[in-house]
């Protein structure tokens, strides 16, 4: 990737483009799923921008396309730089693959080739067609930014959160139960744009009968979810409604502000509110739980064996030795309803037990500066017994929220 | 402050130089003991640099006897920046006020006025000479550099760093009981360099019988301590042989650098190791226990009544309720020795007397990226029962330490 392409494109440039693409990704977020985030920028024969796109919901153009007809004929003999393999078949729209083919560019350049062989071959088309094809750049920002969707396309699974706030001592209530409110109110509208970020927002039994949360998604920067009251319409395509409008002038040197000021298209687009799920072994959960509500789906995951005359929409699952349900079937239940991401949030059994089970594939922890020294732990009993066998993370980013902290983490052996 | 005095200083560099003075009086920390840390800046009338120093070991010269050494007579109708009032009074040298009025400044700029009763005085003889004085210049930052000496002061007992390493979830050890290592090597290195800033290191009798900790403090950037076997050499001052060479040219762009270059002189500065103290109120420190080798002086701290034939010096101490000794007690008799500050290692039930008793100034906590969700919790019971009783703190700093959080938090009551 080194040479200059025949085009006179700019390599040098390849990773400006990049990185801005993956930018542009990830403003997708949260209304793509069951699809990946996708970014892409197009410059022309000579290097220079020419028009960019992101992909921002399940039904809506691909980024390429959008790029593409932002270029319009300054595509011809430029480069296409794109977050993800572009696709090969034809779904909700054509094929991408087509689509750049059809626009003439000379060269593609792939951050992250596409697991998913229903959508793969995007590659070897191009590179048929006489297309050179670059793979590879950046590609560890890019699967980053696309955690979830390759996580549930390599694993058939969903990508599993577990959110935590808890004092500097790792203590998430105090002696006498109370933790209303450990974390700062910055730190918790910040959980309620995770929340949001997820398909599903899963909490056990125990919190529910603690706290009695609606474990709804409410972002202060975005529009309330709408839900029409039907549980399957959550597997029904997400109507988007508006796309909003696009830069024209890039690159400039204020890319950040520009980005920025581009979340808007994201508050634009209606999503179904994320399904709520309990793991209820015994079926437990009261008729007037506020998690039942009509304002979001709820599932309530029970043992096959447990007797109920609860009225909400039940998931019945084989129990896990010794106590709990079998969180493996749980999340393959939920995958089958195109359920991407999930964030668990409680309390510290059900965490212990993801943890346990090697299902927790990032961790985020809101620290707030205070000292309980007694009271219920964040996190409970996780199969480690002795210190060899700690569950090892990597620190991925620390953030200041509000007067707490967010460190957010990924299990270490997914570096092996 | 923001009129130009007369003799021409130029009080727009005000914060450059006090902030220069404040870094430079750093460079003091762990040698100064029982005296605070001073820095000092010297400009002459035109307001350009003319000399500088700070205070290095206790019984060496002042950080304005040094920096007026080195501005020689170009500090006549000058000004001195120094972060704390200077001394009035005739100790191991003479008093500040005198030989900044001998050398003929025209004005003095503090940080922090001494609350010290035998020092203070130095603004006031400064004044009555004719000398203009403005004080409270970066107070806040200068007092974070003195945090142990002004408490020392203040307080009448020494300041308190609680220091714990935990994985994410706040545990130390695993179920096991099994704790080496939860954290980095880097980690322990960081450790040992503020055990060695410490006048004291003070461990529980649990921590003697369960991991038999040296309780030294072996920083791998300077020299080991030297230490004759005498206890009471503690009490003595500390001899100092070399100051270092100090830079001449001042300011330039690259200050950061040129102070981290200067660290060398502390490393020249020989002083005695930390005195080591086990809180052991029944007397179970073993004979052979390693806390009680000879490579530093150990205090065993034990109940007046208890029983002991352990030749190590011991101090008898009142009993706390429902169990324990009087920590205040403690620091009292610590404070009658010249023990400025003092480390608390563990483990969490001493951690957590100390917390009841609102006797932690700062707490340093050293995060591992990994969870265990069973085992012995960082901090033990606090004195919490509810959550509106939490011991809130206030972040200072987080810094990464090899793949761990170094996080530094006050207690927020100090705001008050």
């Amino acid at each position: 990737m080194d040479e200059p392409s025949p085009a006179g494109a700019v390599p040098e440039g390849d990773a400006l483009h990049m990185a801005r693409a993956i930018r542009l990704a990830a403003l997708g977020r949260g209304t793509t799923s069951p699809n990946p985030v996708v970014g892409c920028v197009v410059v022309d024969a000579s290097g220079a921008h020419a028009g960019e796109g992101f992909h921002a919901y399940a039904g809506g153009p691909h980024a390429e396309v959008v790029a593409l007809s932002e270029a319009g004929e300054r595509a011809r003999g430029g480069t296409a730089y794109v977050t993800l393999e572009p696709c090969d078949h034809t779904g909700r729209t054509g094929p991408c693959s087509q689509a750049l083919l059809e626009a003439g560019v000379a060269r593609v350049v792939i951050a992250v080739l596409d697991p998913n062989p229903k959508a793969a071959g995007g590659m070897g088309r191009l590179r048929a067609h006489g297309v050179r094809v670059d793979s590879g750049l950046m590609a560890e920002e890019a699967e980053r930014g696309n955690a979830e969707w390759l996580t549930f396309v390599r694993l058939g699974r969903p990508h599993v959160t577990w959110k935590f706030a808890a004092t500097l001592d790792g203590r998430s209530a105090a002696q006498d139960g109370t933790s209303q409110w450990i974390t700062s109110p910055e730190a918790r509208a910040d959980v309620h744009r995770l929340r949001a970020e997820s398909d599903a927002i899963v909490a056990g039994i125990g919190t529910v009968l603690a706290d009695d949360p609606r474990l709804t998604a409410r972002p202060e920067d975005g529009p309330a979810h709408r839900f029409d009251g039907r549980p399957s319409a959550w597997l029904d395509a997400r109507p988007g409604t508006e796309l909003g409008d696009r830069p024209g002038d890039w690159p400039d040197d204020r890319l950040g502000d520009r980005l920025g000021d581009r979340q808007g298209p994201r508050q634009g687009v209606r999503r179904r509110p994320p399904l709520r799920v309990v793991v209820d072994s015994e079926a437990r959960t009261p008729p007037g739980a506020r998690v039942l509500s009509a304002e979001a789906p709820t599932l309530i995951a029970i043992a096959d064996d447990a007797k109920t005359e609860l009225q909400a929409p039940v998931l019945r699952l084989p129990r896990a030795h010794p106590k709990g349900l079998d969180l493996h079937a749980l999340l393959a239940e939920l995958a089958r309803r195109e359920i991407v991401s999930v964030f668990v949030e409680g309390g510290p059994a059900l965490a212990g037990s993801f943890m346990r089970e090697g299902l927790v594939d990032r961790v985020v922890a809101y620290l707030a500066p205070a000292l309980l020294g007694s009271g219920a732990a964040a996190l409970g009993p996780a199969g480690v017994r002795t210190i060899a066998d700690t569950h090892r993370l990597v620190f991925e980013d620390v953030t200041p929220i509000g007067t707490d902290l967010r460190i957010t983490a990924r299990p270490a052996s997914e570096e092996h």
